[in-house]
This record gives structure tokens, C-alpha cells and sequence, in this order.
């Protein structure tokens, strides 16, 4: 079959980044997690600059092996995949309970790039190490934001309640929960794997009510527990680069003859795409 | 295994729509489409009001059962999938081409529910029988607007150069495309299964270059080409009853002691949820 140019060009000037060469860096090892799934591989970067108490936890957890065998027990399509034991109420779990890690100060020597300002849910919004960010230079204040693929632990009522039940957002960012969660990482790779993961009924809060049809967890392990010379290497677009900052005005301004209603100079952060991948 | 109800709230304030109550309307036939994937089912309403003549081609082409057996050749996770024969070439088709029909005149008999304004990318966001929609009032203008689960024809750089080849949004809004494609539905059920679609390379444009291994469309047709006992009823969420107003209400005003740091008070459209389900 042939694909027609003209089609496959219809989108092209949207997103496609290697036009813009932007240039990548490794993350490093010690912060990336990686959870083999039925449907593949799924690779996470923690932010210990954003939740150190909480990535300090979860990597833990990650080296013992707590999350291998269990289950996506809560699915709501368009919104969040959460996983764990479901056993975190505290005379279930031995886990110490996490301080609530909402938001940091702002520090000069972030990597920041800006985004957009005023965003409709922060006054700022940028990238810090390929990480989206919000920002209130009024408080001196910044914080990781619910876009898809963003990593945060679920909790009940009290700020001060999460343990080891975390979730993944899986469809149009969620923003209303920022200043909430305790954020911690992002899926760098593998978000399509993601996607596969069982739905539970949307009506029924998404929890899926036969286990043993969920989608589980092959095994969660940390990079730096898998010998260097069998680990994958893995990247992501370095968004302190030059080669970034041009991607970002490439699409703040549509210049393509493609946009006939030429789009309002906004840029939405959680629709701009910070890629990885991996090499052996 | 135990579901710890602590756990299971977490994130239930959210957007559980049972606890607002609102109705139900049946969608018509007439603008009905179910799309059989390996999966599972699709279903699509049709919105002739906003785009009546690329309603009328895309019916009559499910009528002559065009898209049978074609498959989604391009799909990048987090932006669209797009499906067709990819000949939308005038050399390689005989389907007329389509004129824009990118936005409308305003008319006060819409069942018009207010949502935000001002919305970053429009003055103002609403919904309509349904379709998250933007709305430009210094113009008396709206629009369809690029939500996750809207279904808009391709194109190439001409604006009247739509045909056949269409896309689903499978990811974060990418509301820069708004008013510049012929936006002719939404996906109300069905959204898990075209999030199994497979993905091509985010770093190749999407293309999926051995077409042996996408995503088929088994069967696309019209409700109304299946006789009437044997069809199945699909209702959404009535978006014109008091039971949505509360739920967007309650969607602005987080009063759930879970919100820690009570939310700005501002929605996103297209994370508004309308609900869709199917009964025999």
C-alpha cells in the first residue's frame, strides 16, 4: 500500500522534533526505575530534587522488591493508572507514611525553562530536567504538574498519608490535583505500554473487581540494581539545550503554511514533548 | 487481596460521575458510528451541526464499507491516531475533497453549557450537546476544540483538502489545531480500545513502517445499517441537565477536605468528563 506524502504530512509540522535537533543526556541510573509489563517495558525518572523523601522510599521499596506480582488495581481511562498492594492503611502496612511533598522554593540554579505565563492553572509554567513544572514567582514557590506520565503516590484525606500506592497519569492532565500529590517521577519511555493497561469501570471509580484480570507488574526494579554492562542506557531530551528552546518557538509560533487560523501564541505544558529512549 | 477504602478515595473526589446524578440522553442512530476493532468496540457520534458535509461523506463512506480492513498507518502516543488507505492524493482517489469546515456561526438555540473564559487558547469553552467546544463571542463564532476522543478529517497545507483519512486524539490536547481541521465527532465509548491501537515511532512521524503489524479497523458502519433489534443503544451523559451543571460545579469548587491546596478555580474543557455507555 502507499502512504500518500500529502497525508503523512498532514500532522508533521506538529510535534515532529527531529527537525529541531535538540540534543539528549543520559539520565542517571540511580534515578531510573525499570518495570517490566506484560506489554513491554516501561522506564521512569524519579525526581529526588522535587520529592527527595519520597523517591528515597519508593527506590527502597524498588530494591525490595515490593511492587513485583502486584496489580493496576485502579484504571479510569483519561485519567490515572494506580498500582500497588492497596494496603495502605495504616494497620496494613509497615511502610512509614510520607510527609506531604507538594511543592519546593524556587532556586536560581534550576535548569529552567520557561513556557508559558500566565497558565490557567499557575501564574508560570516551565521545564526543569525535562520535567513540567508550574511556578509562583510571588511565593518564591515551583512544583512538578499533573501532565501525562507524571508518577505521584496516592493518598487519603491527610496530606501526610501517602506510602506506597502510586498512580500514572494516563489522559489529559489532571492540574487540579497540583500542590496535592507527592509527585515524584515521569515515564520517560514506554508510555504506550502504559496505555495498554487494563481499564477498570469508569462508573465504578475504575476498580477492577476481578484481580486476576488486571494488568501486573512483571517486576520494578532500579537501573543501579541490574549489572552495568546488561543495563539499558537511557535518554532524554536534554531541555536546557538550545536545540530545545527552538522546538519550544517553533511552537508557540506556527509558521507552516499548514495553519491556515494561525493558533494564539499559548503554549500548554503538558503538551509539549520531552522524548526518550533507550539504546542497549 | 484487600482494597483499602482509604486508598480507594483516594482519588474518587476526583471525578466520580455517580455521586452528581446526571441523566442520560440516547445519541441518534442516524449519527452514530461503531467501529469493530480487534479489541473491541468503538462507538463515535457523528456532529453534523458543526461539520455537515464531512457527517455526510464520512456516512456515506461507512456505507459503502470504505474503511473495512484499513488500519491506523500513522499513531503517535500522547497526540493521534490516524487511519485510513492514505490516498488521499487527488491521483489516487475518486472521494470529492472536502471544504473547510473548521468553525460556525454562534446560535442561541445551542444547548450551550458554559465551561471557561477566559480558556488559554479561546475566549471562552463550553460544551454543546456533548462536544467540548471554544467560542469566540467578538465574532459570534465556535468551534469543535481538540479534545482527547475527537475524531477530525487529515489534510495536507490546502484547508479544503480533507477526504477520507481521519484521527482520533489519543493524548494531551493539542489545542494549536483548533480551527484548523474539519473536527466531525468524538469517540463516547470505546476510548480503552483506541488506546490499544499500536503506536509507530514518535521519532519517525508515527508512521508504522511494516503495515502488517498495525491496528485494523475490522468494520465501520452506520448504526443505522444494523437492523434496529440487533443494534446496540448508546447514550452519553446529557450535558444540557442540571445534574451536569452540578458536576461541573462541583468539578470548579473543590470543597473535599482532600484538596489540601484548594485548586484554582478554572477547568479544561477537554478535562471535563461526558460519559458514554452502551446497553443491548
Amino acid at each position: 500500500m502507499f502512504w500518500s506524502l500529502a497525508v503523512i504530512c498532514v500532522l508533521i509540522s506538529s510535534g515532529s522534533p527531529a527537525a529541531e535537533e535538540p540534543s539528549w543526556r543520559e539520565i542517571n541510573p540511580e534515578n531510573t526505575i525499570f518495570v517490566e509489563m506484560p506489554e513491554g517495558l516501561v522506564v521512569i525518572e524519579l525526581n529526588p530534587a522535587f520529592a527527595p523523601e519520597t523517591v528515597k522510599q519508593f527506590k527502597q521499596l524498588a530494591e525490595d522488591h515490593f511492587y513485583d506480582g502486584l496489580s493496576f488495581y485502579r484504571v479510569i481511562d483519561g485519567f490515572v493508572a494506580q498500582g500497588g498492594d492497596g494496603s495502605d492503611l495504616g494497620e496494613l502496612s509497615n511502610v512509614p507514611l510520607l510527609d506531604a511533598e507538594f511543592e519546593i522554593d524556587w532556586d536560581e540554579e534550576f535548569n529552567y525553562i520557561h513556557v508559558q505565563s500566565p497558565d490557567m492553572f499557575a501564574p508560570e509554567t516551565g521545564i526543569i530536567d525535562g520535567f513540567a513544572v508550574a511556578r509562583d514567582p510571588s511565593r518564591d514557590k515551583t512544583w512538578l504538574t499533573h501532565c501525562p506520565g507524571i508518577v505521584a503516590m496516592a493518598r487519603n484525606d491527610d496530606p501526610d498519608s501517602s506510602r506506597t500506592d502510586f498512580y500514572i497519569v494516563i489522559g489529559q492532565a489532571p492540574r487540579y490535583l497540583d500542590r496535592n500529590m507527592n509527585i515524584f517521577g515521569r515515564v520517560v519511555y514506554g508510555m504506550d505500554v502504559v496505555q495498554q493497561i487494563k481499564r477498570g469501570p469508569a462508573l465504578g471509580n475504575g476498580i477492577i473487581q476481578d484481580e486476576t484480570t488486571s494488568t501486573r507488574i512483571g517486576k520494578l526494579w532500579l537501573a543501579t540494581d541490574i549489572p552495568k554492562e546488561e543495563r539499558l542506557k537511557v535518554y532524554v531530551m536534554d531541555t536546557s539545550n538550545k536545540g530545545f528552546k527552538k522546538l519550544l518557538n517553533g511552537r508557540l509560533n506556527r509558521r507552516q503554511k499548514f495553519f491556515h487560523n494561525k493558533p494564539p501564541k499559548v503554549l500548554d505544558v503538558c503538551q509539549v514533548p520531552v522524548a526518550g529512549r533507550i539504546t542497549k
